[in-house]
């Protein structure tokens, strides 16, 4: 067990016992709701806010955004706008953020679209959608064509405001205990993949489960689930998941785009004066694209200590099972689109536009690629 | 002529007569230097800037990037820095807009790196850096791989500072009135093309010029030059490039990454209160994305309208043009960085960045595309 990782399940362990962590908050507030809101008066009043977040403490590139967004934030405001940051566990659990948020528990969540599926099936289509569009595509579809709007309209119910809040950048296919050569090896496989991309694979006949990123090192070596996805080498690296689980798949067709957000209590946000609001709006949209850069400057490096270190099996998955995958994602896509009027809207919106962005990437990225690595 | 067409060449006309026009300054102020500086006192203190751009007036994705970091930092500072922003020929000719700010006449610019080979030729590295990194990979260098430090280095000398201001993506390989077959068809050929990209061609043969943006048209059509890049569809669209060659390009091997810049007079990005200064950073970085996003989006409609509506001849390079301009990039570079101990500096990081990210990209967006898009 290297240092790194000793350090890394010290924290989780901190963590998990209700003691705040790393570039986290020093002095956890247990109590709910009551230290929040303004003091002062004024055009300089002051907001104290709190953000909850899905992942455990200091977890590099998912923690750290949040910690980003809350010294931005701070510095930009000139301390008009201060948020405490809470690991997972340490004022409500990761699986619990959605609901804090809406209730207005806390102002303020960082989480993953793909969690509430119990909650709002549609935002799933937000991140993990299976064989979608890739981080720069999904970008430009949520800025300038229609996908922001349609995803505000998803959170409107839940009294919830929406802001991008990081990218992974595409991801890895995850990590399996056992080979996957065909279709037929997903039947009965054990597997926690949130979102569509689990859909996906139960309709192949894998026993899908959700899991916290804190929880899935141990369900993997207790054999709790044979494969597990997580994001990329860089995040992938200090949870350990590689002492599980040697074979590491790619591409991650379920979850091309990993798009994270920021969600808002919509009373909290309203009750700010607008230029509090609009710098909350441009943080977001700076540490999303930081977080992307992040991810693509650190997977490099750490791929490398996997690989080379760690001797891990990079596997792509064969080319039958990538066909049966993305005919299985069109099928549940279809059905939550059939299903549910919003999801429908949703869905005519992004196929349209990825079908637009595909073929421009073809002549663009995709034939500039070719003809500078060839 | 189309009835955009027709209000775009006005717009052109009217700036160059000196008048402002629409999405920049209504009444410009002929006069440097005098109505800079703040106003008021205390924490409160108002700063009112003068942002002079490379682009004409109003261009879309560009001249209007100038104005939606005008916008943002107005909204986000409460009032408190509010930037007048200038087309190019306003206040000072585009290809002054480095001097003008390097010697505090205004306090920032908005432009192209690839333009002050005259001024700092190592700063050329930072955009249209032939057969480098895609967008994505290259903002990643800038952040997270030592590109920003080495960026601040070049300007540094010259009172500036940069941010980053705004992508093109990858850009088309330009329009041509004469098709490209070979290797030698460079040869003799007078073609616009700015920085290292034009380096290259010089070397095939090419007798190279730069103009800027609003000059293309004009001197396409009149035969002073055979071919010119600018941007990508969005962009070349409006400026009609179309209407005087009937041939474009791809790949855009000579800008990839088409980053364009803020540069600020450091004496007066110094004089800013703290928050101010981190605001501009964080605007900066918003915007920076904000341009790639909406180039992504608007791209697919206007290559749909240059080829359905124009008749636009869409043509790869050869793959042996492909090779040799590869080739001739490669000795331009290599004669940069012997030649300049910072351009050589610049040149082992990025290209040290280059090789690691391009094996990451190839299991990560490169299998994802093929395994979405076959």
């Amino acid at each position: 067990m290297t240092e790194q990782r000793r350090r890394f399940l010290k924290m989780l362990a901190a963590s998990a016992a209700g003691v705040a962590a790393a570039g986290c908050a020093q002095t956890p507030d247990r109590g709910m709701a009551a230290s929040r809101g303004s003091q002062g008066g004024g055009s300089g009043e002051r907001y104290h806010w709190r953000l909850v977040t899905a992942w455990p403490p200091g977890l590099p590139g998912f923690g750290t955004t949040a910690v980003t967004l809350a010294d931005t934030l701070r510095e930009v405001s000139g301390g008009r706008l201060t948020l405490q940051v809470y690991a997972a566990g340490e004022l409500v659990p990761a699986f619990e953020v959605f609901d804090a948020v809406s209730r207005g528990s806390v102002e303020m969540g960082h989480s993953a679209p793909a969690y509430w599926k119990g909650q709002a099936p549609t935002t799933q289509l937000f991140t993990g959608y299976p064989f979608g569009m890739l981080p720069a595509e999904f970008n430009a579809w949520m800025a300038y064509g229609g996908g922001m709007e349609l995803w505000r309209e998803c959170y409107e119910p839940y009294g919830l405001v929406p802001f991008p809040g990081g990218n992974t950048g595409a991801q890895m296919g995850g990590w399996f205990r056992r080979e996957i050569r065909s279709v037929d090896d997903f039947s009965g496989l054990k597997i926690r993949m949130p979102g569509l991309g689990g859909d996906v694979l139960r309709r192949l006949g894998a026993t899908v489960v959700n899991l916290p990123g804190g929880e899935l090192f141990t369900a993997l070596q207790s054999g709790l689930i044979d494969a597990t996805e997580w994001a990329s080498p860089y995040n992938d690296l200090p949870l350990g998941l590689y002492q599980a689980a040697p074979y590491y798949y790619f591409p991650g067709w379920h979850e091309p785009a990993g798009s994270i957000e920021i969600i808002i209590n919509r009373k909290a946000l309203e009750a700010l004066p607008g230029e509090l609001q609009k710098l909350i709006q441009t943080a977001c949209t700076a540490v999303n694209h930081q977080m992307l850069s992040e991810f693509m400057a650190r997977n490099v490096q750490a791929l490398r200590v996997l690989v080379e270190e760690h001797g891990v099996q990079l596997r792509r998955f064969p080319e039958e099972v990538l066909k049966g995958l993305h005919k299985a994602a069109n099928e549940v896509l279809d059905e939550l689109g059939d299903a549910n009027p919003l999801a429908g809207r949703i869905l005519r919106s992004y196929r349209e536009f990825q079908d637009g962005v595909a073929g421009w990437q073809a002549i663009s990225e995709g034939s500039y690629l070719s003809a500078r690595d060839s």
